[in-house]
């Protein structure tokens, strides 16, 4: 087989099985609960060749989990299954029956097919019972008001945590960590997270976390600006499904890599069904923007959408299990024309959606006039808002103009509304922003939106690196995440140019773990710098392969290492392709080290320095003579 | 042939041949002085669809202009040799002999002959005349603070201003340019650049124009806070030289894609003979680190250095015109001590070598003691100093410690004493540094070294992302370079695993000039942003061949574009793959402005839009009627 032959069979394979071996030198762990018992939360340890584990927070799901049994056909089990009856405030029914507008019209036999296979996948769904012939609220958050501590919440708080005791030995240094000591930028980040703090976080809406009585697989997450900082990918369905694995296989590859939530974007035929796979195979929350789904029932012309269109599909939606919704209620009338003169007007589909929706009929936004009725239905399943920027600015010309900070200030009003009927909330920020002008996103944010977490795409700090936006963004994507961001849309390198395949998705998704762990380090996140210390020891040591495994990427850290230097001996030399085996900069110094020892110098002390060294400066050069016969670099 | 073969034909070919390509729609111009009237400073017009003529700052040199004919073993040529000649205050004279360990010691016959072939590469030193029985001074600082404004200063300020006129169309909109207008962080840079600014900056230290008179092929450029944000690239030697254009070919490439500066940090075998090559063949500032050279020479044995040895370097690459030298003179002896409980120790090389030098002799630093030596050889040829960082942090935990911070001082005073010889200078530094710290490097170095430039390598904002370090470095560097500091030093994704190839030097490069770019659009450079501007109305426009065009990368942005539209008919369709051809946000956008216009709203009027929408909108609807007819994303 000629190798672009085996390539493409490679691919093909690919798609049609999930990935699903565990990371290099690692095993997936569960930590316990203590107020809930059951509880099981996720963490992965890496064994470093020293002896030593490092633990860091797994969005990957029971796809690492060899001892898992996965079946896509039947879904990932339901965790939350039993805390959701235990609470006996929601009933099941028997929910809409599915309509073929639902899937975009049209028969498409392959996926009736898998529909039938899938048989399992079809849930009865869940609702909040009446109380007081009013409807029912089984949000987290007037859970929280209520002073309840879910398992949700001592989930997140576990996870949250994670292990701590291996950090110790990285902590040790007082003087260090005072000169390390974060910027929380107005945060308010505990030593240790308690359920009690993550209960408190999200009754005052602060945090939210994103689960759908529905979608009772989902392993609970919280986005606030006390926590650690979120990131979010998007996937959509393909032309053509060959098989349920292909289209979950998108899914699990982008939690693999660290997404810890995902949007589901998918478009045209197959919807319907594309997301019962994904919500039932998904251990994240699942966003999506239903106003994509409402305009595919009305044949694309957005004047045609009506109010009880889109109800329909948020019912639809919040029945199938999706966590959080994209909602462009701030696209009002009146903003409309302050986008005239705009560079690049209105970039976002929702808000173009409806900005067209309200120039045809020369109405107020229906969705705005409905946002009442549309808390009542987030509420009965517990359904999250992420409230969208339908005016974000499409270019850095645009940035932080009348049209987006009218728009954000109509959001943080729509919070409140949302807050009155305890409905977990989220806002929605640019976009495309220069990095002089990020702050003031923030700044206005937390004044008009009164804390809730903000939810940024990027932002692009420049307009000029198409082919690299996920580079130009990420700039943005750190310094927002410091100032207080609670979660991170990610940017591929496709973006402004086309779809993204598989290694754009895994570009961007890493891009953007680079952002968030910058932030959270920023920040002064207690659970964050640990990670980055026992790296640079490994580094140091020369312990390539935990190296490699410490990393966000073990397999390209170790391929590139490869290239220059592929025998196994290398991963365990004391030198790199740098300078070569006999002069090393990292040597030297623990050459200099070794030396300061054997003199008793605790680090800093020049007189030690003065007095040990003279004697011992021939015996130095006897000993010492590192030769320096460097592999020849390449440019 | 088979794909592999085929890749493996082309790699050598392109290792065998310049690439002379000029980009796409681009023409090579030349803007004049005035002062100066012989001056032609390159600029790169780039030629729109619409007719707009777009012109950007070129580092590449004359390898992209079709009508100079290149000849490697002849060199570039000396487009400063009158200039230089005019000033009269420099002979040429016989220039120290060529000696073995120049090259390393030992016989390469493949190395010789092309030494012989290219013996028009060999070039008779100028250095200064002695005035007064004292060495004499020619500096572009000892001319600016004698009042004079030398050729190269004129070309300087042109080639800062660029073409300005075609950027009058985005800057019309007066409360657009306010609500952008730059946060300059201290700096103070003027609308236009004058060359008498250019002299006061050089003058008082600010800035500095890096062009050793034996490098007159050099197009002269400024490093300064009141500048463009610059990169730098690094580049070496391969170890079995196939020819010289391979060479001079990693040159050529560096600068294509944005180099301002090339260090060639060649080590081993053929390194004097290499930097010839590479110096003859350079229009940009080339700098080295001259005491891996001296290391060389003493066969790798740091305790063998000796001052005679480094300044016996020093004099062989000034005479060659290499034009700024990394030169380590902070590493000092009290300061070793201080490195001793860090993380990752000294990480720098020529930090390492001279720290293994003191604690071998106990003794202080050589280049320390010969400082004012040395200014007496770098003022003979204007070489600048770039005053090493060999105490840079590592790690973020050795970020800001005590022996980065007492290094940076001695940098500062050494600056003091550099400029009583006026001598040219930049300040190295770091390195690792999370985010919050980075202001402080920035802080700690204006206070300290007197504005003189900052030139940071990167610094990297995280630990944990190895394969993907010009990103986490990226967000540093463009933040740092935000708040003042002058030139960037690339990171490619190979740092701490390899040795970079090809590909790796280009997405260092290209992270590199989106974080200049975006720090210079953050400082409000009046000459930045019309870039984004003129892209993003390309991209508002459905002007696909444009947006490919101002891209940092004309060729990923059309390669990624082409994946999913690949047919010409796609670069004029008015969308995109993200939405397909019946439905686009910009082109609703399009249509709510055009509703606008027809009712003569001018923008953000209300009023106008209430009056005026009313009677349309049946009108609007019969009209309108975009149909979403999708594409369907790939995730």
């Amino acid at each position: 087989m000629h190798a672009p032959e085996a390539l493409a069979h490679q691919k093909f394979a690919e798609l049609l099985a999930l990935t699903r071996q565990p990371f290099p030198a690692s095993r997936k762990a569960y930590l316990e609960g203590a107020l809930h018992p059951g509880l099981r939360v996720p963490v992965r340890d890496i064994a470093l060749t020293n002896g030593e584990v490092v633990s860091v927070y797994d969005t990957s799901g029971p796809y690492t989990d060899p001892a898992v049994a996965i079946d896509v056909r039947r879904g990932l089990p339901g965790l939350r299954d039993a805390w959701i009856a235990q609470r006996g405030d929601t009933a099941f029914y028997a929910g809409r029956e599915h309509a073929a507008p639902d899937d975009g019209g049209g028969a498409d036999a392959r996926i009736a097919q898998l529909r039938l296979e899938a048989a399992a996948l079809q849930r009865q769904p869940r609702r909040a019972k009446r109380t007081n012939g009013a409807g029912g609220n089984v949000t987290q958050m007037h859970y929280a008001r209520q002073g309840i501590v879910t398992p949700e919440m001592e989930y997140v708080a576990i996870r949250e945590n994670g292990r701590r005791a291996w950090m110790a030995r990285y902590q040790a240094d007082a003087a260090r960590e005072q000169r390390l000591a974060g910027n929380p930028m107005g945060a308010s980040i505990p030593r240790a997270i308690t359920p009690e703090f993550v209960r408190d976080e999200v009754a005052r809406g602060r945090a939210i976390i994103p689960a759908n009585i529905n979608h009772p697989e989902v392993e609970p997450m919280a986005i606030g600006r006390n926590f650690r900082v979120k990131i979010n990918a998007n996937i959509g369905n393909s032309a053509v499904t060959s098989s349920i694995e292909e289209e979950v296989e998108k899914l699990v590859w982008a939690i693999r890599w660290g997404a810890d939530n995902v949007m589901d974007l998918s478009t045209g035929r197959n919807i319907h069904t594309t997301r019962d796979w994904i919500v039932r195979n998904s251990p994240v929350p699942i966003g999506t923007v239903p106003i994509y789904q409402a305009l595919e029932k009305v044949g694309g012309v957005a004047e045609d959408l009506t109010w009880e269109i889109f109800r329909d599909t948020l019912v639809e939606q919040a029945e199938q299990g999706v966590d959080y919704f994209t909602i462009h209620a701030g696209v009002r009338l009146p903003f409309i024309p302050m986008t005239v003169n705009r560079v690049t007007g209105i970039v976002s589909r929702g808000g173009s959606i409806m900005a067209k929706w309200c120039i045809a009929h020369h109405r107020e936004s229906f969705i705005y006039e409905h946002f009442e009725d549309i808390c009542d239905i987030m509420k009965a399943y517990d359904v999250s808002f992420s409230l969208g920027d339908g005016l974000r600015p499409g270019s850095g010309a645009d940035a932080n103009d009348e049209a987006q900070f009218a728009e954000l200030r109509t959001l943080g009003e729509l919070t409140q509304v949302a807050w009155k009927h305890d409905v977990q909330t989220m806002i929605e920020g640019p976009g495309h922003v220069p990095m002089h002008m990020v702050q003031a996103n923030m700044d206005e944010q937390l004044k008009h939106c009164h804390e809730a977490p903000f939810y940024t795409l990027g932002p692009l700090t420049i307009d000029i690196a198409p082919g690299y936006d996920h580079i130009a963004s990420a700039i943005g994507a750190a310094m927002i995440g410091w100032f207080g961001t609670a979660m991170l849309c990610y940017v591929t390198p496709k973006e402004h140019l086309g779809l993204p395949d598989r290694d754009d998705v895994k570009q961007g998704i890493i891009a953007y773990k680079i952002a968030a762990h910058a932030a959270d380090i920023a920040k002064g996140h207690p659970g964050a710098r640990a990670r980055d210390d026992a790296i640079s020891q490994a580094r140091f040591d020369f312990r390539w392969e935990d190296q490699f495994n410490l990393g966000l990427d073990p397999d390209t850290a170790r391929a590139f290492h490869d290239e220059t230097l592929p025998k196994d001996a290398a991963k365990v030399a004391h030198f790199c392709s740098m300078c070569g085996p006999k002069f090393c900069s990292m040597k030297i110094t623990q050459e200099v080290r070794d030396y300061a020892a054997q003199q008793g110098m605790p680090g800093g002390a020049e007189a030690a320095l003065q007095a040990g060294m003279r004697e011992k400066s021939v015996e130095f050069r006897r000993r010492g003579g590192a030769l320096y016969v460097p592999l020849t670099p390449e440019p």
